[in-house]
């Protein structure tokens, strides 16, 4: 433990400043160190170097160095190697990481991971590793395992832990200590006791805390928790979470389609699918493929990108038709030209912006049938009110530039009708393909994008055709 | 606890997909039904249908109806308004919600509610409100919560709880366990003992499961967690959400600067503030402000995103003025027009996707010195590659549309270039506005933009000038 007295930040000097300088993770001198230790193959500094660190952060490091180097390093490593260590690695990573094992060092590291552990590092490999994996576990933990996998990917299922506390739900706190005090083989965490009916339907939670503070005699009903969820064994994992961050969970009860308690989810399981949802989401309004990663090599970046350039090139080339229809416009006044992409970039900004806001609360569920008119009412407000300040502005600018007034307005309108149609656009659009279960993280960019794009356009170069020529 | 049954899906009539739809917050015929009551004046019916309501969800209830239903609902409601309803309003609201509560059931409301959460809701108000609500508390918690305002803003100490269940270093399991059923002042929720040395420096943290199934005679020191991690107090709470979600930690004991025990933080709180950060992240990088909400008034939305509407309107402004450079040869070839913003569009996608890719990698500590010129040609390869195919693609279109092989030419060079461009300039520009200490996710957009525009029409302008002319 005594390392990790240095976690505390002692240059605090300024106490009214928060230390936004992460003190966690990786120091780069280790990283260094551990990479010297590496290339001249000494097995004993190496496992000295890697010994205080967290099997999260050596997951990290292997993540960051070269595959030739991760390589040399896992050899050399050898039995120390730790089953949370693949836990916690990227999926891509990962496989490269199983490949170079030892099949032993393998099986001795996934025996040491708890059931649902297991689950979540078979979920991504292929079929030949799986097999490998579930070889080396006990009869027992591989039943486990196979049992789990048979919920849908993304399920509640998945994420549960398989061991659960519970108490029948007439036990007082006194039955409860003396049943909990010789059990042989409680879980290693755990936090609630469950208490359940006859028939194993779920009733309540109790703390451990509860159960310390209270007398003998009070019965465990009686000092049942107020936050009590039941999650369907087949509930959608991004479910889980959002239930967990909205109610505080700590802990949650599984239940089979009869109501049956069959595992328990904890709160930090339900951080990291959380955490991984808000990457996803990040990724895929960026049109980057969700599963994106820094380990992915130059191909797969290169192809989980191209196809939302693809869909770019598509509505770019659309918005360039309509700046063909007025070619003979463009030809008789080049400012058009020059002014043009202006207009479509403030377009493309402000529905960007309405979008992310959208998607967002409709991701968060703030965003509902009950508000929706009142929601698009004020978008379309502010994208009114940004339109005529820009407007404005953006006149100023072209008739100070150009000289010709009627371009100057030409140009204001034309900005506060693509303002408008951005706004209309970005609300409406992820609205619509919600009610369509189109996710609208992924799918707004490209439809909102062509709005502000061919409204832009042919508002700025149609209102011109109309008034200058 | 009953009324939970229902949330038990009962609708999982295809076992192998996933529930996506959330049976979760509030059902659209409550929201009607409470309306209803309200506007009939009915309080008992209310109070009825509120009643089996978390307060989260009535939190949500009262931002998604307008203000007059909010208000007419408060005054209605009158003192079963509950201090936790409070917290898990959005500022914007709050503060509404606040100015329209009787003042005395306020008080009661805030008397109600732990310390942590009061300095939460002091944080966001006014200093009016404040006052108002600091006056209602009784003496020992006012001191408490004013402590704990003199922490800074977003650091561990106004995120801590400040009640600590601890126990001696040298304790054994009989006697923690005797000391736990006979206090009389432990808090609500706890799940660790943290053992401290005499001068409350704390070592270890013991989790109440193990005490439960270990023999009275187990030392304490010997059955603490291996994750244990110290909080410093002043540490930014972006960094105690990642050091929870990477150690997977339950809770953590926070220390003042001579490493003293001072509070503790819980998983829970961590998970809200990463929930915070993610969405602060998303809100920044579309370019609107990070406090943005829904119930923002029309003024404050369009003022929030006025800014970076401003910004973009320079950076646009100034790839017009790189367009006005080749007003001459556009006037030569209007197909340049027509065809130029195409070059433009491919290039910002191509840097918001790398952009995206590294301000994320940057916030998840993935992209580290250690990896960062890999990262980089990865980038630029990845740029390249797709410059390749979207070049050559654009080449045919442009060659079929208007039958000229030397503006095919152009087109699939700057292309390239463009692609090329936008990805050095979409991982270089954050890694250095990191290095810089900006925001990476603020205020990459803006430059990255820059950069794709003013390329993509330098390029390809520039190339039909020297070629085409």
């Amino acid at each position: 433990m005594a390392e990790d007295e240095d976690l505390i930040d002692r240059s605090a000097d300024t106490p009214n400043e928060p230390q936004s300088s992460g003190r966690y993770g990786l120091e780069r001198r280790t990283v260094a160190a551990i990479l010297d230790a590496v290339e001249s193959g000494d097995a004993t500094l190496l496992t000295q170097l890697m010994e205080p660190l967290h099997p999260a952060d050596i997951a990290d490091l292997l993540e960051q160095i070269d595959r030739d180097d991760r390589r040399a390093l896992i050899r050399l490593y050898g039995k120390e190697f730790d089953g949370d260590i693949l836990s916690e690695l990227g999926e891509s990573i990962r496989e490269d990481v199983i490949s170079v094992l030892n099949p032993q060092v393998l099986a001795d590291a996934v025996r040491e991971l708890d059931s649902d552990d297991v689950v979540d590092l078979l979920e991504d490999l292929e079929a030949p590793q799986q097999d490998a994996i579930l070889d080396a576990l006990e009869d027992a933990d591989r039943v486990a395992v196979q049992q789990a996998m048979t919920y849908p990917e993304y399920s509640a299922g998945r994420l549960m832990q398989r061991e659960v506390v519970m108490a029948p739900e007439h036990w007082s706190v006194g039955e409860a200590i003396d049943f909990l005090r010789n059990s042989e083989d409680l879980p290693d965490q755990f936090y609630h006791v469950v208490l359940v009916d006859p028939r194993l339907h779920p009733v309540g939670n109790v703390t451990l805390g509860k159960i310390m503070r209270s007398r003998r005699d009070v019965a465990l009903r009686d000092i049942t928790e107020d936050a009590f969820h039941l999650i369907p064994v087949t509930q959608y994992d991004g479910d889980v979470a959002y239930a967990f961050n909205q109610y505080h969970l700590i802990s949650a009860p599984v239940v089979d389609e009869d109501g049956r308690l069959v595992g328990v989810i904890t709160i930090d399981d339900a951080m990291a699918v959380l955490d991984e949802e808000h990457e996803e989401d990040i990724l895929r309004m960026a049109g980057v493929s969700e599963d994106a990663s820094l380990s992915d090599t130059i191909l797969e970046a290169a192809r989980g990108r191209a196809v939302w350039l693809f869909v770019n090139l598509l509505t770019a080339i659309l918005a360039s038709l309509v700046i063909d229809a007025f070619a003979e416009t463009i030809n008789q006044m080049v400012a058009l030209a020059v002014l043009m992409p202006i207009v479509a970039s403030m377009g493309g900004n402000a529905g960007t912006q309405t979008m992310t806001v959208a998607v967002r609360s409709i991701a968060t569920r703030d965003l509902t049938a009950q508000n929706a008119m009142r929601v698009i009412w004020r978008e379309v407000s502010v994208g009114a009110l940004n339109g005529v300040v820009f407007g404005l502005l953006m006149a100023l600018v072209a008739g100070v530039w150009f000289g010709v007034p009627m371009l100057a307005a030409v140009i204001g309108v034309a900005m506060l009708l693509t303002q408008v149609a951005a706004a209309l656009g970005g609300i409406v659009i992820p609205m619509a393909l919600e009610r369509l279960k189109i996710d609208p993280a992924l799918a707004s960019g490209p439809f909102v994008t062509t709005v502000t794009d061919v409204v832009g356009f042919f508002a700025f170069l149609g209102l011109a055709s109309a008034v200058l020529m």
